[in-house]
């Protein structure tokens, strides 16, 4: 499920939507996202009485529609304090809450901030099966509630979750969830919320594993799904019958397990009618593109814009994005602007056209040429007798941005900029030039990836969808003349390599120079990477792919001597 | 003492140069702010092990220093885990440590992200006197370390502090600790950081408070200062003979302290030569002035910055952010530059040149007539037929923000901006216009107490340094002909009213009506403020001077649908 943060009426209305198609189904449990009432993170919506309360009767409204079946669904729960609440819902009743009692605070996550951790751990006995529900953070934990509630005579454990996504996070959790379910013998029905929120994007793929740590279902990533999965709860007695280990494990005093008893249910009218599906997981690259394709049309659409505007330069970074647009929002949702001055070469001139035509996107082109010499001649005095120099580059990019945000406000188009990891890391882009826009949709992806992703473009595609030479040429920011990126910056590949080690994963110069690069190197650019704290503080956000973006998970000092 | 965040050998240096102080004036026990050694707060620079190993070098340094007296010094202690830590360092070296038991993680703080919680309670026993230590949250708690420590024989606390500046906290604080004083039975020396670091400002005034709440000494506030008080611990001591109701406390079993035995030192060799100095506690408005002082000059100078260009609109915003450059910076640092459109007045334009001429400092005019039209011919095309707009004000803005940046690129100034808390707030400001620049000296000043401050600048010289006409003209953006800001915005002591209530203290429409707004105001601010969050997100940093400040301790999600 896709739910937007602070619309409780759609939200609802999705909750009951797929509550009735559960039923039609004949389900006997079903379960929605961490937070799917009020849409996860709310952050500091969560300091609002009044967000609170209206929370609270949108759940009410979700438990009226459960007559006749089971649901779980992701809440914040009041009580002296407010939890990261799953509310179980039982036959038009709440029946029981279960609170998270691992908050997470690191990363992304500001949990602490918020929530009361909980404490009491639930079991729910309905009928012929007992199981147990937890949030989140709590499954990461192989001595926490889902061990317990395994002890106690849960044979499914339904984790709800807000799991954000980067590259590879998807695979990782799955071994996770295997592990768990045969650690504790028990099924795991792992429910994975999907869609973007601000630099976040949920991947879904939600995931049904059983006692055996097998893959009974597995939803789709990247898109809603409504996953099925006939859980065999007699094969988890019989496996804990034979199983000599779990003998050794009793709860102890201080693990006490609170047992509740849910009102037996007819059976359901239809025989239930379940077919699970075993999606495919995703290659790497591909889930990096749907990842950011996602998060581009979630931003936009949810906060109310319907077609955006992209400055192409004929370079790749931008061709890459105006890609990730039209397959987010439509061809005809994008339109692309070429801002020529006398430093764009032909090359890249024709290249944005022949992109726009190969995308089918709308084309303006606005030449700056004009308001460039206007300002030189306002600068006339100030700058009289001194050489041209990155000042004069900088007017340039800012008359560009100033441009996409005319039309921005005038015909309501959003502007997304296409600055990437590399450039935002090391601050090769203009502030208030090439950065200025809404959403920077990769600015998580390094350009080493740029070029892969724009590959993976073209050969889905099938043809050039990306013309070559685009992908062909030496990257350059047109600002003065024959200026290469390669000037004043190491090869990517070295500069993504030094840049990793130094922003993901707080490595030092001289560790950077163990690793075989050379010390200046390194220095100079982990020097560029704090200089330029500033200019990414007051950058667009973008979509989070990497374990560490320059966002939510990045805070850095502005005033920092530390240099080493 | 102000460090700064990072510069490891310049706060070793403030600290030695301190502990040498004492040596000289004959203090047995000097102390420094919370963590010190790195500067407060370090942020995500605690992920990178070479930073705490720095850390630790450092405190080495510092340690040898100690001969012949105790000092007590803020670092990151380094264990299986990192702690928000204080060292007490006796007659060069190390004599142990306290961890920081109550870790703050909500508004401005974040420190569940990077410590582990202390555990262990120390009380040092030093020839004669028994003192004990903890770090800034910790003494906020009435049954914490303090009420421990003071059980168990601790004639003193001190309480080492990064406490981060509004408006009234120092005398919020100063109660608590009088009371923390005389209910526990000892004398409390509260040591606060002075200084700017990003957003925050330490402001300094470090008090000592007998065992019955009685200051005795305190220091200045918003500068550096050696506070020297003598403490009477025979007083604490007979003074707890007497009292009934410390008989009936006793530290319970899992209340275990500590306890160190420091080896004796020789008396100093001079005699203490102790003048405790009462410093006058500041008035509101001055309080306030003096944090946009002290914010301003530490961001401006610890960035590496010596000069500073503001747009002069012959408005009251950017006057009295020129004012508090000169008192930060000196007036040769400050460049003051009009911008004049064909919508700026003769009376604007001849405001902002008297006052610069009052401030002293150099002025540059910049018309921005002749690029605002070659903007017009550049976007004739897509524009036509279509009337003009909030497309074209911004061009303006934007044109005024890219000449700004010009002159910084050019000359290395920092370019500070004007908007006020109320602006902010609904976003009544041009992203990449009027809010480009590196600091935003009054972000969190409410327009109210813009015209309070400006008073008071004009008080404190004796003279109108900010033209009268500047005051008392009604405001305007003069981003078109006749424009008011009141055409748009409700009046300012109402807007302010309901903004505090809003943004401040979290209050819903429906209450805001209910203290006598109209709900259709108090919705159309509601709504402003919730639609602008994008565009603060991408604006300048600036001094936080009120409880909750657009900044750290305001984390609005951009996509939110919540409208109450």
């Amino acid at each position: 499920m896709n739910p937007t943060v602070g619309d409780f009426e759609g939200n609802v209305r999705k909750i009951t939507d797929g509550i009735e198609h559960a039923r039609r189904l004949g389900c006997r449990l079903v379960a929605f996202p961490e937070l799917a009432i009020t849409g996860y993170p709310p952050e500091d919506l969560l300091f609002k009485p009044a967000f609170i309360e209206a929370n609270l009767r949108a759940l009410d409204t979700v438990a009226r529609a459960t007559q006749g079946l089971t649901a779980v669904v992701g809440f914040v729960d009041k009580r002296d304090d407010i939890f990261n609440a799953a509310a179980v819902l039982h036959d038009g009743a709440r029946a029981g809450v279960y609170h998270k009692q691992y908050l997470p605070n690191y990363g992304v996550f500001d949990e602490n901030r918020y929530f009361q951790a909980g404490t009491e751990t639930p079991v729910f006995a309905g009928g012929d099966a007992t199981f147990a529900v937890n949030i989140c953070e709590d499954i990461w934990y192989p001595s926490g509630p889902t061990r317990r509630q395994a002890l106690a005579g849960a044979e499914l454990i339904v984790t709800i979750n807000g799991s954000p996504y980067y590259a590879g996070k998807a695979s990782f959790r799955e071994t996770m969830l295997a592990t768990r379910a045969a650690d504790d013998l028990v099924c795991v029905a792992f429910l994975n919320m999907v869609g973007g929120q601000d630099e976040l994007v949920f991947d879904g793929g939600s995931v049904v594993f059983n006692q055996r740590g097998e893959c009974l279902a597995r939803g789709k990533a990247f898109t809603e799904d409504f996953v099925v999965a006939d859980v065999d709860l007699d094969g988890v007695f019989h496996a804990r019958l034979r199983d000599a280990r779990r003998r050794q494990e009793t709860l102890g005093a201080h693990e006490a397990v609170t047992r509740i008893v849910l009102p037996r249910l007819p059976a359901p009218e239809a025989p239930p009618a379940i077919s699970p599906v075993l999606a495919e997981r995703l290659q790497p690259v591909d889930e990096v593109y749907q990842a950011l394709v996602l998060g581009t049309r979630d931003y936009v659409q949810k906060s109310g814009f319907k077609r955006v505007v992209i400055g192409l330069s004929g370079g790749i970074d931008s061709a890459l994005v105006a890609a990730v647009a039209v397959d987010a929002l439509g061809r005809d949702n994008v339109v692309g602007v070429t801002m020529p001055s006398p430093y764009s070469s032909s090359g890249t001139r024709n290249d944005a056209r022949r992109l726009a035509r190969n995308l089918g996107i709308e084309f303006l082109r606005l030449p700056i040429t004009a308001v460039f010499n206007q300002f030189k001649r306002a600068l006339a005095q100030p700058f009289k007798g001194l050489p041209e120099d990155v000042a004069e580059e900088n007017i340039q990019a800012r008359i560009r941005g100033t441009l996409l945000m005319a039309l921005s406000n005038k015909f309501g188009w959003l502007v997304l900029t296409t600055g990437n990891k590399s450039e935002i890391g090391v601050g090769y882009s203009t502030l208030y030039g090439d950065m200025a826009g809404g959403f920077a949709v990769i600015k998580d992806v390094p350009k080493t990836l740029v070029y892969e992703l724009s590959a993976h473009v073209n050969a889905r595609a099938g043809r050039a969808l990306i013309p070559e030479t685009i992908i062909t040429r030496a990257p350059s920011a047109e600002l003065r003349p024959d200026q290469k990126d390669q000037d004043s910056l190491p090869p990517y590949p070295e500069l993504d390599a030094i840049l990793k080690a130094y922003v993901e994963d707080d490595r030092s110069v001289a560790e950077i120079e163990s690793f075989g690069f050379s010390r200046e190197t390194a220095a100079r650019v982990a020097r560029m990477v704090d200089r330029n704290e500033y200019k990414r503080r007051q950058g667009p956000i973008g979509v989070k792919i990497t374990p560490r973006a320059f966002g939510r998970d990045w805070r850095l000092p502005l005033v920092n001597r530390f240099r080493e």
